[in-house]
């Protein structure tokens, strides 16, 4: 079990344990004695490291994006710490657990699923309380949604990060499920619970998070509605216009074709399913990059994808005692 | 009081009744004798009407726009109603209610008021309260806030629409306040209900619903701004901050400068605010546009702002007997 | 079999033939006896129709949109021909020849298909080669492809439009295939027979053309996957790499989000595809407009989709004696 | 008073005078010894400094963003200069003239002020003659006004340049004034002169220069309208419908949402004002950085605001003696 | 000469002059004899016609577009007047004067040249001035120049349009050149009296303003460069750079590529032209739309192109004797 | 002849040869003497020089961008090869091959010109084909025909790319120029060949390739349009609208305002021309672009422009024995 990460080291101190390598280069002294530096990645970071002996011969045992056990001294070079490798072989990857490498979520992944398997079997309509059951009941499914993340970059983008995005979706149908009549509650909650199901395919999450071939080349849009359509598959008598406007759940819940769906929202269902994906997506992205930021500093630094600096406040603007934002920094609750 | 309205009428009938005369008009048939044409409106709709007698006397009596009261008879003229006026005199704006002439919610306006102001006060950060209540006491506000459109088109655009979107954000800021850690429920409130005060000034609403002077010129969001700075200067102690982030609800409630905001939402609460906003605006414009439909076409027409067909299904897909979506069209619950 | 065509009829001339009834209202004389107008369509274009006798008993044998066989006289009314109704009656679906009322490709659906089946057949990837066998030889797929249209407007609206597009950009395919050098041909041919199989769901082309449920909620990309994915799923060993490609030529084919691919291409074959399909689309979609139009005039009238007039000259620009231009209206070569 | 400017020093120079202190960061050398790295910034420049001795003492002394007096030498490593620091202690910044720390106007502010003045008085309408009469008596705004920058970056991005633009603006107005006819000069002079004053609060402009809280938050454009409305408060019976064209003209003055204005230019006035603001951002903007930029080459680099590059020329293209472009640099004449 | 213009005409009266002839339609009555429509064009507006008589006969002589003679009686149908052919016959267009027919400036076309040449006559640089004189002493594009319009719609749209939008420019050149040091004024003022020349050839102008071929298939840039081009090559030694930057003049003069420019203002002068010109054509086009409206509404009706209704006051706001905007319907003064 | 290119050199080798200087730089070390550091640029790429000593002697013997030749050594310095400079001087540009220093097509010149000839020659239209002539055989076009690249970046950057580029062109014109009846092959083929004639011009490609004063003033579709003008000048009797409808295609076959083209393509052959320009365009651009990439890795790394990956694949997906993309990398047929 992994004990030592990126984030605790400091300047001196000794090093025996697992990383990914990353950016592995050769290079040459002015001697001509050649070097290997790379970058040494757990989910708390990276680090700078460099191989000044044995080059070749470890520098043939891996390849980067490998697992290694790396044993060695942290030292500190222009400002920046380095580790100075004295021994570096491949590490199996059957030992190692990813999630010491990857960000994962803060939650437990279990309790979400349980959670969100919880709220599936409230669905009245038998025909989609059979096929959410179809989905929890498939063992490799269930293992991929476990995991996936929810992006690359921006907002869950971390293992469980799908999970997490999806029941914080379905627990907003359900908060605001009776505010408009004539709604289809089970219909929202199911398009909810399987809107983004594609990016269990869409990315690769093993030792770094990425956009897998399929990602690219299909969108989880498209995946999404391919994984729905060979679940309704084994199904009896799934009625053909429910599998439809499901369907269009999917392919219309990110709103614009700018954005990647080839349809806009074309059911109220379909509209509040994609103002509520893209409230709690923004809401999230926004508060991760504050979380990241100085947290005494009144504005945060320049979001480059949302092209503006967010605001924080100087001040605690409340008069009562209890003061609201103070809970600010606990993070979400379930 | 008002008892015939244009929707109850059938050719052959004797008509009574005040109505708002519009799109005035003289002409003069082939012999040269003048006719007069024009449209008398109530909220139910709108029926051509034509005086073939004293045309000169009586079109000097009113002009487009004024209550009038009309007696004549309807009859059928290429397929549709037309009135012959038999006797037609200007109607006492004071002795009118606008309601009966301009469409209105449905909700009982003093009731919805009620509700919201007992929802304001819950907010325990005392510069908020007092401010709300602030507004709440002000008859001049109170009296333009109950009457108010929330639109001309598309959503709310009717008398009480403003009060009764204003209800149904705060609602829905209540039902998922809980759901992030870290955000003032108490801003949040407080900038749901003074979201949109500028609309009881950018509308004009006495005989049809329109944009005021001030509407066209400043639009809503600096209007409101103006109002909250100018009820705020009746406090003692506002905090400078709270009135900054509390504007700043109002100033990036639109989300994107495309859409009117002079700046972009940049605090947690604005990004909730203006997504719940859209939320309610496209859900009611697309509720409304249905409502108004063939209730048996499982397609609307073509949605020419929103640029598509809105699909409301032919089967009823539910499998259990209570049937959610066939409450649909009971009206939304408060 | 349909004999009189809408487009033959002139003033004075006795009608009984079938037709498409569509836009059938009700209205009422001065002296309140009803009367009903239609029109009536068949594929060379539509009249207006009135009944003034038995209005009741014939309404209500009929509703908008059926088939009805009709025996009138036609007659001039404000300068446009309309046919007074003595009798009509429903017609059997089963009778008629749903090519009689609907636009239809001016070639040999038959030989196209041929064409494009023996073009199939130089296909040598064995994979690719036995999945468009199992298209073609799929009769349920192979009835709607020869039936479909390539859309509901602007380029092969109409009855055999879709077999006549995806033909002309196989041969489009086929005359540049050798000109870039590392592209897959058999990959190329087989993504431009497939890219638009979907839209044999998207539209619905029994009395007139227009949009499917399906097409409306899904998109034809979207479709179109799910078909090859269904299709793929009964071959042997289809290596999942291949699937992708040619799934990505099918999401990626409209070049841009905007334009509803979920995905641009990332393949060469990807952007070749784009760029013929565009072509063949824009230039089918010019031509239709242009032979639609006064041959005489030199430019065309404004074009409201691509948002120009197009020029077709008024001198023979030629000074040989062949004139190259002189084979224009001849209709395009297959 | 300031004496030693950055963009004067040279290498083996001594130093001793007061700076603004920024990027201050703490690192350590190979044998762990600290040493400090910071800007020395005035308003020619910014020059690298490194402290390495009391480093930890001095370093408490001082907050980024601080006037510091600094004694030390200049040194040049690796082709640019830096100073090393042999005493460094807060300044005062009561002591110390905020224009020699922040780039400033060239031109005398109090001339500039009076000019505006000047112009001013000759608005004949007595309500906006009072009113700007209000303005100018206000000490606290005019001290702000003098100040004031016009930007962050772009066009005058320094020290008085809101009162250097306006002025522009209202010579601008006063030159074409008589060109159309059925123009309120009255109106466009104020509204020139008013335009922009909300930025003396959408900046911070202390020791440099940046938006201020509020100025993220509302836009100098909301910022604007509530300072004119709070001043016309203070008069007597300014016309309702004047207050509304004149904060009309701020409102618009960017011309379209997506650049701010809430809603665009309505009036005629709103029209010149919008495009006359834009043609003195625009002249100036690139003024500044042609003169920014090599003298000689005939290209300026890529401007990547603008996304081009500016030619200034190669040939003197005049023919006559007189040359008009020779008295390009003496920069603009007011 | 013409002495009847259509806006004079009221029933009752008899006609006997010459008008443009367009809209011609043959369509029959109920009993089968045919009659002709068409409307009756000239520069004061138009009036729908019809012949009942001898329709075959006088259909012969003449074609859509062509100036008749007309003798009739003026009748009223259905609210609009209608002129009743009783004699028609093509009239020789050598004989009637275009501007009788078009609208036309209202300014002196030789006056307004005359100044134009006037102030060409102070450029001092010699090249220029030989340029600019060689354009005033070619009569034939004298001739075109004095007649064109500056556009089709929106602004200048008649006769002389294109000579007073092209003075209005280079007065306003003038009235701000003193304004940025810097500026080639002898460039930008040949720049502006040459931007737009292409607009000869872009319009066609005889009987009535349409694109010409040209115009729509080149653009007036592309043609003005070309004219621009023709005439330096009739000049010795006409400087290389000089040439361009003058080109660039023209090429950029709509600022950005979506307005027409291939490449947008890379020199001061371009900048300031652009602006100018983008002034000039605004402030005309909606004091052009506002002139033609209800002088008493405060509000114009939409204004389509420019998405906005235009305001246009209800108050005299000038509390002052001389009241500056009562001028503002006495024209613009050049 | 030069026989050293940059990418051949390796740490330890001695260098006597001639490269463009570039990036020349004065510096100076800790103890205040001075050195030079410059780029050698050749088409092969660039390699870091320094100049240690008579560094001021060197120094005045050149500019950056002058041809030098070089003598020298080459060393390592932090992972990249760097030459320490022993002798520097100007060299002749005349005794240079401009093809050596910048990079060029890989095909025979003058076979592509011959073979463009040859196409040239069955154009039957004798306006078009003397017009061809007249070009062909301008001895100061086609040298500079030969030379120009067709793009500073992205497609055909190099010598002889714009040729390489037009015979692309035109080939693909012949490939589909009997796929739709009714165009004007000739014209299709002349505008073909011509479309971007501008480009000679349009770049400066001496020393390196950019764009030239008229490139960035006029860009390359006016330059081209004054191009063939002035050749279509010369020759007896050149229909107008031949000349209007040539100049069509390169003043639209950008195809969109936005890319450059002042008006969109209005004719069958415009449309063509600009699908075909994209698709040669892009698809070059991307094989380029791949072909400069790891073969090995399955995705390329971003392409910022294109703003995406491209896909090579993994896998062999051909199950046949010739694998059709396997000669992938022999670049492009002819």
């Amino acid at each position: 079990m992994k004990k030592t990460f990126v984030e605790m080291l400091k300047a001196g101190e000794s090093v025996d344990d697992i990383f990914v390598a990353r950016g592995k280069q050769l290079a040459h002294k002015k001697d001509g004695a050649p070097y290997l530096t790379l970058s040494l990645v757990d989910r708390t970071g990276d680090m700078k490291a460099v191989v000044w002996e044995h080059v070749q011969a470890i520098s043939k045992t891996f390849a980067a994006g490998d697992y290694v056990r790396v044993k060695g001294k942290v030292t500190e070079y222009k400002g920046t710490l380095q580790l100075v490798v004295r021994h570096l072989e491949p590490a199996d990857p059957d030992q190692v657990d990813a999630r010491d490498f990857l960000p994962a979520t803060e939650r437990d992944v279990d309790q979400m699923l349980d959670r969100l398997i919880q709220i599936s079997q409230a669905v009245q309509n038998e025909h989609l309380s059979r096929l959410l059951a179809a989905f929890f009941e498939d063992p490799a499914f269930v293992d991929l949604f476990k995991m996936a993340p929810a992006a690359k970059k921006m907002h869950h983008a971390y293992l469980g990060g799908l999970l997490e995005h999806t029941l914080s979706i379905v627990r907003l149908i359900q908060a605001i499920s009776t505010h408009y009549k004539g709604i289809d509650t089970d219909l929202l909650l199911t398009g909810g619970i399987l809107h983004d199901i594609g990016k269990v395919h869409e990315f690769s999450y093993e030792t770094h998070i990425d956009y897998s071939d399929a990602g690219r080349l299909l969108n989880h849009i498209v995946i999404g509605v391919e994984m729905l359509e060979k679940k309704i598959a084994t199904l009896h008598d799934f009625p053909d216009e429910l599998a439809l406007v499901l369907k269009h759940l999917i392919v219309s819940h990110h709103g614009l074709r700018d954005f990647g769906s080839p349809e806009p929202p074309k059911t109220l269902e379909a509209i509040i399913l994609n103002y509520l994906d893209e409230l709690d997506a923004k809401v999230t992205a926004v508060r991760t990059f504050i979380e990241a930021e100085d947290p005494d500093a009144p504005w945060t630094s320049y979001h480059r994808v949302l092209e503006r600096f967010f605001f924080k406040g100087k001040a605690d603007n409340s008069s009562t005692v209890e003061g609201h934002r103070s809970e600010a920094k606990e993070g979400r609750k379930l």
